[in-house]
């Protein structure tokens, strides 16, 4: 059966790329969806067949697999990330409803004993969280896996092969558990020097005989300043391991967004390397992050061979969803009373919330003033510049004596306002484009929140019912003693995070903000400046 | 037969002043047209009686007087002098069709024995130039007059009684010619110091026992600096007389409209004073205007009778339309060929056409500005700040410690946009009003050229008839010089008012433009100081 597509996004291929061009809302046939790298190979209704990006069109599929949390469903169509706010797909929607549904059978409600073992993977660690490839064994549908990928697939590796791979993993990042330490409140072990890398130098390449081209980015640590190159499904393979193994308790934020005009547009690969290069600071910055095997893979990587090996070493990984809070250690910190862990939690929950309507808020009128400072402002300038330069030129033609002074004057005027005019729909580039990208990267971050705080109310949910699980028999005391314990650690876990959050959250409004206001001093200077030259050439009478 | 009208413009009573309320498309009975002082009383389709502005309506007449050029037939219902452009009274329309139509039997046609009769007054005096008002005896509609004005017709003054005013106001401004001197083209005779006065001190005066209220300002000439009191209509009046007088040689323009709402607000006095000054400035700057009697009678009546004596006096001076031509001595300056003043004629044609485009363009881009100034700009503006407020008070509810920097320093970023938001939108009044007032100054002014063209273009053609004339014995060979003679005064005129013009012009615009860059380039200035505080807050990190 052809799998029709609905286009979502009007997509003009490039000349001599085997491409298709297709327009929003057109119907097209695919005809090969195996072709990997973000494109499906497709006909449209002319019989012309091409390649088009996967993420412009949406596949005609009714039947989604149930039991995730309905976030990136499906690569082909997902919620763009554009300036606009993403309608009709709001996370907190989600937490309302169903964050404690993927809860039931997890870390917080075993009992102790069985922490180590290592033979109750399936206990463990099954609740892989929020991403649906997770749950995809090898033969599921892998679109964005192509290549080397594909390798996966044929090579004959099995389940049977993760055995030691899957025990050093476990233990966390380099063998050491995630410390939280309690002096000012919970915060996670900062290490002495900051990670921190440097994602550059995008060049083009190709494979598949030239079929198909990609950008790969040259990603440079600061500890090594030796670069490593990755292509953007590098990164995305990253962010889904950080996600499945970090998302319980640090919130990931999603990578830039795929659905950009114009995939080898100077401008977009400009703005991906921008978009990129902040998820990349953001990740060194956190410092379980920063330290775990699969990020310093991502960015120490010797060969080809390392990558691959490391690669799939990270994809055996065992320690992921609430498997991570059984790798920290609230060193010193005493357990917390559940109502108290309820309160924390609570005041998370609400201030995220309250934060991300903020942002969002913000990113709706700096969208506006966007639009009307590159739109209509500018054209009024210029029109205004024009106007004055008419007027001027329908003066010099009066054939009266002494009129160059004032026409040269008007003109100078009239050409001043279209200088403006200029620097007006510029200007947005220069700063607000700052402000916008930063809240942006919150309005993403905040989005991880309610999955986060989902699992701690799960949690909290299940040590309330300990009680009454205790009485029928269903646990014992001391597993009750200790599900109280896991829960404590849980919300220390989220307030070192939260206060990793605040700090990095002073630190980058205070930059941006800055930022914002030294080039809008500059912008408005400049004008008064411009328009004090202007005025000097009048005649003072 | 109850005389209905159509409602052209909202109108909203003012209490206890017997006004009513009528809504803009609305009809309404006129009950009586007699109340004066712009005034009309009308009944409403629910039966309420009050006062409505005769403007606002438009009164269901259908046979109209025929012989005049169309400007200004009915005080009801005309054009509106708001900043948008008037559109379906276009005087270029008129120039290009009707604007000879009215000039048979004129002065130019003349020949030049006769033309110091005294009793020749219908050849001479009766082709009265462009307003309506002219053509009508004592006996016409006369809405506009009223309390003193009504006297003119009860207290047995007749047409008789003008014998000696006639002779006096015959020869021109205080019985000397209009000079016009060449020594660098043709120019007016400037007086040694120049003409002003002061146009203040509204004050809110009533009549018919209360019934009626308005406005009276002080005018103060810098010759005596004695203030004078006049109330609207008596600048209306000024209006008629100096259009009647000097229409045909001398744009006079059009008085501030009346037809804006709220007849009593601050805001409505203080504009049409503001215009009024404008008016009497550039009627007090034109030397010919200036020095005529009836605008020294404006100035410098001393009692009421006296006013009262000049006014008739005035209304009766028969030296009107292309007579004021009659009172022209083109002082040691040869006689100008038809050619020339053809030429010349044709080019001051083209000249205020192209300003009149000019003008008006700027007019419609500075309007679509004002309006963005006022409208959504600031809108955007008070947005952003106020969504750096609510971010900045979402932060501080964080609970997290060293929040307060940040915090104070967003909050103070906000309220520094929402300072500018109020900024922008008082700026116009600042400066783009002046630059829109002065235009539309302008604008009145072109739209009296083509008129003022018309009456040369008509004298041009007789003259061009001239030797058919004389071939059919119709006028003699001296008659036919007379014309030609009389053609070339009346292009030094032109060309004396057009110098006039446009030595006017380079000062306003001069002035204008510099006040205009001025006040923007403080604008900008101002923002750049308040951001360049606003980013003072923030920490340097």
């Amino acid at each position: 059966m052809a799998t029709k597509a609905q286009v979502l996004y009007d997509f003009t291929a490039e000349p001599g790329n085997n491409e298709l061009s297709v327009r929003e809302g057109e119907t097209i046939t695919i005809t090969n969806q195996s072709i990997g790298g973000g494109w499906i190979e497709a006909q449209n209704s002319r019989g012309e067949i091409g390649l088009v990006p996967e993420d412009y069109v949406e596949v005609r599929i009714t039947d989604r697999p149930k039991g995730t949390l309905g976030h990136k469903l499906w690569k082909l169509g997902s919620c763009s990330l554009s300036l606009t706010a993403c309608n009709g797909n709001d996370p907190w929607a989600v937490f309302d409803n169903n964050a404690s549904g993927g809860f039931s059978n997890n870390w917080a409600a075993q009992p102790e004993g069985t922490e180590t073992g290592k033979n109750s993977s399936n206990a463990w660690g099954s609740t892989s969280y929020g991403h649906p490839q997770a749950y995809q064994g090898p033969g599921a549908e892998d679109d964005e896996w192509d290549d080397e990928w594909d390798e996966r697939k044929s090579s004959g590796y099995t389940e049977g092969e993760t055995g030691e791979g899957g025990a050093i993993t476990r233990g966390g990042a380099h063998g050491s558990s995630m410390k939280i330490i309690g002096e000012v409140g919970p915060v996670w072990e900062y290490p002495d020097s900051q990670l921190d890398c440097v994602v550059a130098d995008p060049k083009k390449g190709s494979k598949m005989y030239g079929l198909k081209s990609y950008i790969e980015y040259q990603v440079s640590p600061n500890t090594t300043n030796r670069p490593v190159n990755h292509r953007y499904k590098h990164f995305d393979w990253l962010y889904e391991r950080l996600l499945e193994k970090f998302g319980s308790a640090i919130p990931i934020p999603s990578l830039p967004d795929k659905q950009v005009t114009g995939r080898f547009e100077e401008e977009f690969i400009k703005m991906r390397m921008e978009r990129l290069q902040a998820w990349m600071t953001r990740m060194c910055r956190h410092p379980v992050v920063a330290n775990s095997e699969v990020f310093q893979l991502f960015l120490n990587y010797k060969d080809e061979k390392d990558w691959k090996t490391g690669k799939r070493k990270a994809e055996k990984d065992e320690t992921v969803g609430v498997m991570i809070f059984s790798t920290i250690e609230p060193e010193g910190l005493p357990d917390l009373e559940l109502l108290e862990v309820e309160q924390k939690c609570e005041q998370f929950s609400r201030f995220t919330k309250a934060m991300d309507d903020g942002v969002k808020d913000l990113l709706t009128v700096g969208h506006e003033h966007w639009k009307r400072c590159t739109g209509p402002l500018p054209k009024e300038y210029q029109r205004i510049g024009k106007a004055l330069q008419n007027l001027s030129s329908v003066f010099t033609s009066s054939g009266y004596e002494g009129e160059a002074t004032l026409t040269d004057a008007m003109t100078a005027a009239g050409k001043t306002y279209e200088e403006i005019a200029q620097m007006v729909a510029e200007q947005p580039k220069k700063d607000l484009h700052f402000l916008m990208e930063t809240n942006n990267e919150y309005k993403g971050l905040l989005g991880c929140f309610p999955d986060t705080i989902g699992v701690h109310k799960a949690a909290i949910e299940k040590v309330k019912e300990a009680d009454k699980l205790v009485a029928t028999n269903k646990i014992t005391t001391t597993e009750k003693v200790t599900m109280g314990k896991r829960a404590s650690t849980m919300s220390y876990a989220l307030q070192a995070e939260m206060n990793h959050f605040h700090s990095n959250r002073i630190y980058d409004y205070n930059r941006v903000m800055q930022l914002y206001l030294e080039q809008q001093v500059k912008f408005y200077e400049t004008i008064a400046e411009k328009l004090r030259h202007a005025h000097s050439q009048f005649t003072t009478m």
